[in-house]
């Protein structure tokens, strides 16, 4: 891998490293690098500076907001050092906080780049419905005392399936370069006392599943009906949607790939919740 | 309820109170009221206080150590004041922090006594089995590297059941009266990556699920052979067990009562994990 003879980028002694990042984003000012150093990205940077002894940038495939967490966040890089996929992994996850930690490595091709390779991204929200707020789950899912109706939140999540301009879902702040994705799938399934909305998109605006998810709640608690949706989307206007809802609940499930690339897209907390 | 004539104990205004109480233990000293007061009792009886305008002493179910969770802790306090029931939860869970939080409020027969008149209490306790060590679910779950054998810990776990002298898996500071008590059942279950070891016993001395789950452990990674259980139960002495398992999996389920009674057995959290 250290010698190629395409257009791409020059690759260091290492080869391009994928690797496989799960957090708790609750104690984290979001994953992009900030000043203050508060940032998943920051603690896994140094992480990844400590164990190869150099500095090393990482490039991910969807920047998390603070309080997000994520599954299996994606990051590339061309690795300084030589060391073993495993390695990569133990020798990072020594420097890292305990609620990160590097689950899988993959040496990949010097053409694979975490964000732009990217076929899609999926996302988790997690809402417990109940009379009394979470504890045990606290920062980790959202809450609602009213019940919500998931045929009505089903009938909903129709109206934003295909590819769209998603401004009414948008934040103000949002860098993206078209408001247009294609949206693919929108899941919502009830388990005990918690609804699980799972979101597959081409891509996410800023915001955008905490915008979608707050207007799923205003149609599941009845107080809008289902074709507001649609009503919302062709506005095209941030006034036409209902409020962020909360960040506790969201997860980055992960990016997914070419499979030619081999990036799994499975970690073992994926099954922890509900 | 505020007048009676049994041989039971005065009752204040507001009649004998029973809470249900949900925490994640991460963050504080155990159950037990401390003097430092990072404690679990030390938050809700300042929060039952605030709420009261005046000193509320509890009484729990169950004391749980440092790091471990309850799902249904129940607490009972004679009220000070005449509150009703819903007043009680949304009162008190206004001040306390977000990582406890009273679920559910009964006002009960003067004789129900939260440790007393339980017939016996459940435990849970979570392992992830995986080569990487938990993010997400950091503080949350055990984690083991090496595969287990659900057969083999099974095999070991029925050599429990029954009334029998625990001494074998006590901690050097129990203060129960006696080292015999009765397993009822030993569940043990594989969901995804996660172990789900679930202990229902007439009661439980002190660190007793951590040393089993130490032993079980032993077993499942193929340490010890399954009938080394009978061994380690006959030996009645802490020596013969494997060290204690560290408490981030373990969750207090709740303790049971007479049916009269009408305690609630669920909370939402229940559904959550794995």
């Amino acid at each position: 891998m250290a010698e190629h003879d395409t257009g791409g980028p020059a690759v260091a002694p290492g080869g391009r490293i994928a690797l496989g990042v799960a957090y708790r984003g609750a104690r984290y000012h979001g994953w992009q690098s900030q000043p203050d150093g508060r940032t998943v990205q920051d603690v896994l940077e140094r992480a990844l500076g400590q164990f190869a002894a150099t500095p090393v940038s990482t490039l991910c495939a969807g920047r998390t907001d603070a309080g997000v967490h994520a599954f299996n966040q994606v990051v590339h890089f061309d690795a300084p050092v030589d060391r073993d996929e495993f390695s990569w992994v133990r020798g990072t996850n020594r420097y890292l906080p305990d609620d990160v930690a590097v689950q899988w490595c993959r040496l990949v091709d010097a053409r694979f780049h975490a964000r732009n390779s990217a076929h899609g991204r999926r996302y988790r929200f997690v809402i417990l419905e109940a009379p009394v707020r979470p504890a045990i789950e606290a920062g980790a899912c959202g809450w609602v005392f009213r019940p919500l109706d998931g045929d009505a939140m089903r009938a909903a999540a129709t109206h934003l399936i295909g590819e769209h301009d998603f401004s009414s879902f948008r934040a103000a702040g949002c860098q993206a370069l078209t408001p247009v994705k294609t949206m693919r799938s929108i899941g919502v399934e009830r388990r005990g006392a918690y609804w699980r909305i799972e979101f597959d998109a081409s891509a996410f605006l800023h915001h955008m599943v905490r915008n979608i998810v707050g207007c799923l709640v205003a149609v599941g608690s009845g107080r809008q009906r289902p074709e507001w949706m649609a009503e919302v989307l062709a506005a095209r206007s941030r006034d036409a949607a209902a409020p962020t809802f909360p960040p506790d609940g969201l997860y980055f499930v992960g990016p997914y790939y070419d499979p030619a690339f081999a990036i799994p897209e499975h970690t073992p907390a994926m099954d922890w919740l509900v």
